[in-house]
């Protein structure tokens, strides 16, 4: 992806101080950045790396002075952060969403609906009535089972798999290996100790503006839906079980797991590594720290957890800081009973 | 997937009060059921809902009389529960056992013997050498690697990866994304501080009746096999390293890692998010609460470990319990010193 | 993978008492070995197995003198576990290199540089502008986006998926369902509740000599690069964040997660299911135990660190074993505070 110094300055609406036939490849910060690269400068701290920069091009503010000789070719602006912003949401859709077509080979079953202006990456396959929305990127590898339905505007990158029944809303995004639908872990025991499948004829429903990281798997309802509701963003790794419902604008972030029919809030922000347990519900704004475990229902909005078996952050913390000092503690109680022995009237 | 509810009625062998030809394409409970739902009333305590719900049949005892006016077609049987149990394992075979044959492009190498009523997706890949029994579902994007046997009524969900060597037995469930047979993570340090590959060339051995979950890596052995015995149940997420072995009917929830060469018993439940470390034994019947690591072997059967660093659950809690109380205890150490002062004879 | 013990000899440089026309079909440790199996006797202490094994043969020194009869064929040679390993090596590379040449269908874009002695298995997708050196295996279900760098002698394993602009070194294996270059996990809350993505626009470098785990994802970087220094290797399940960097020859362990911009130093060994915050620095030389919580920088070179929030592991293990005891301790106070009211003076 390369794009010339004019082509930029026409993008983010600048004046250009220098050869705008040059050409960007790349962009960074501006203390990080070499050859071939555009950059930005906003907050004056930064201004002496303008002199030792290596960056092709920096976005500035149509205000500055130099103080120095530069080496760099300047784009002048009125808000040097808001453009180069403005620019990396460009550069992104460039780089991201050039493709459209149908690469061959790729696989369509039946009584499919496929919209418009639809990107079909080789080996990629879909099945019998599926229903696919406008510009829709389905990368390589893709696989998309009977009866799933797919708004507009979603991708799904390379390798992404959607079990059949799955509703998906508009502008949702799948990082490669994400898995949608799988069996729900339902297992009734026997006498003789085997398990006997049972049976998972749910599906997921997943709303709209939904972001899913690399290889997350959400599975499939018992009955019913597993539902992750509008603006939910997941990270990398996550475990959604059967029938779990997230709710809107809930982040979570890699490697946690949410067991089954467990129900969050509104607006939480779960951090990395988390586990909740099943059948529990938590409230809206709850947040709970990186590597915690919920084991209950929490339903006092605004509360922040935290510990294997948590409980709220600050009191945790207290008790970790005493947990750290144990030794010392111990010491004092042993030393409180000897000298209490000295006092005992013999 | 639709069914009128006569062919429900067929299947359950019940008696229907009301329009036979209507069409159902869902299963949900009474209480949350919808329109072209079938829902079922066993439990007397369910019944007011049978007024409400908006399910478009629902399955009761024969001897139902309803007391209020009904919106709902009835099928009446002998054992609801018992009816709509079995329904639900003969809707789950209709829509997900319908495929058969061979869609087109898919990869078949030299000397494979494949049994009858197959499945291969599309872009499908079945090396060198490979033996499959009957009735085995290879969905789209799975791979089969080199001299692989796999017996009857196995089904690889799509992109499922199957390395070269791996044995598996009858009745086997992987979902998407599961890896079977990867390298084992083997490493020897060297007096540069690099580190030298230590070749991994046993396999996997996978046996009867066992269920693995999306994402889940099992690698192979360095030599000889990492075993997964008859019946065991792998949840989401989980990672089994070289040479481990699991136990007949041991089950493991998500997002749990067993180290190395470790060896697990029967009929054991391993919650989600533990870690076991390598080269320990576990006995038959031992729990692991979730999130909890098992640091050595643990002998006892029956035993439920807890904690970090896992030990007998009760003495966790009751550790824990303390714990949660540490700025008081420390309190009263305090209180204690500042008396004992007082105290002391001057 | 069959060999002769003839064969076998000739790798090796050993001399054969016994049957040399006899096939190998693998390899075991003495104790463990069957039919058909080569294993090696080094350690004295193993000699009794030998008068037992069921190995077709063992590489034992030229020295040796069986006291019992022997079932089984040796090979002599002077060092004998110098010879096993080096056997292993030369079976691993015929068992795991075999395949070159272009199977088909697989698919490849415009304007790409590829090496000699490729092997570009069926279903492998390649995109435009990609440059990939010599005697690199890209098994079946590969994905390889546009732009993307790969050096000599790498091996993707069936279904990597590695995103566009991603550069990788020479000597790297990546094991099935890695992901490389997924969008990081960055958005900017919005007043009304919602999330907005932050373009991700960087990349991810992968040095030389690295190996990654099954299923392992590694995000890119909003600007510049995430990168993974020479010699890494990751186990299966591992989150790396955008903007990381991992130092040389550090190794980490199965579901650890690196949360973004945070730098480990070089020779670090990270265990399983570490979490690692955001934005820290851990210097070299650093051990990280097993589900332990790094929450902030370490850059005391050498230190050990565990706990859930992690500190000094012989400290943590000191409270660890007082926190087992807790209840007594909670009744040695209590003790204490009875006494001390008798002791009061009245």
């Amino acid at each position: 992806m390369e794009l010339s110094i004019s082509q930029i300055a026409e993008i983010i609406g600048g004046e250009i101080n220098g050869d705008g036939t040059q050409k960007i490849s790349s962009i960074a910060k501006i203390q990080e950045a070499g050859e071939g690269c555009i950059s930005f400068l906003s907050n004056p701290k930064y201004e002496p790396y303008i002199y030792t920069t290596e960056a092709t091009a920096v976005i500035v503010k149509k205000s500055f002075q130099p103080r120095k000789i530069l080496n760099t070719i300047l784009i002048k602006v009125d808000d040097p952060y808001l453009s180069f912003t403005s620019l990396l949401e460009e550069y992104d859709k460039l780089i991201s969403f050039q493709k459209v077509g149908i690469e061959d080979p790729c696989y369509i079953g039946k009584n499919c609906k496929i919209g418009e202006n639809i990107y079909r990456g080789a080996f990629s396959y879909i099945g019998n009535n599926v229903n696919i929305g406008n510009n829709v990127k389905v990368y390589p590898q893709v696989y998309i089972g009977d009866n799933v339905k797919i708004g507009d505007n979603c991708v799904l990158h390379p390798g992404v798999k959607i079990y059949s029944r799955t509703i998906i809303g508009n502008n949702c995004v799948f990082q490669s290996g994400v898995v949608i639908g799988s069996d729900g872990f339902g297992f009734a025991p026997q006498q003789d100790g085997s398990y006997k499948k049972i049976p998972q004829v749910g599906n997921v429903i997943i709303e709209d503006d939904i972001e899913i990281g690399a290889n997350t798997v959400i599975d499939c309802a018992t009955m019913e839906s597993t539902i992750i509701r509008k603006g939910v963003k997941l990270d990398n790794l996550i475990q959604i079980a059967h029938n779990v419902e997230v709710g809107k604008h809930t982040v979570i972030a890699a490697q946690s797991g949410i067991s089954g029919s467990s129900k969050l809030g509104e607006n939480c922000i779960i951090g990395g590594q988390v586990g909740i347990v099943g059948h529990i519900e938590i409230a809206n704004k709850i947040s709970v720290a990186a590597k915690s475990g919920v084991s209950k229902s929490c339903l006092k909005e605004g509360t922040v957890l935290l510990g294997s078996i948590g409980f709220e952050r600050n009191d945790y913390l207290r008790s970790y800081a005493i947990f750290r000092k144990l030794p010392e503690l111990q010491n004092r109680i042993k030393e409180l009973e000897e000298k209490i022995i000295n006092l005992r009237p013999s």
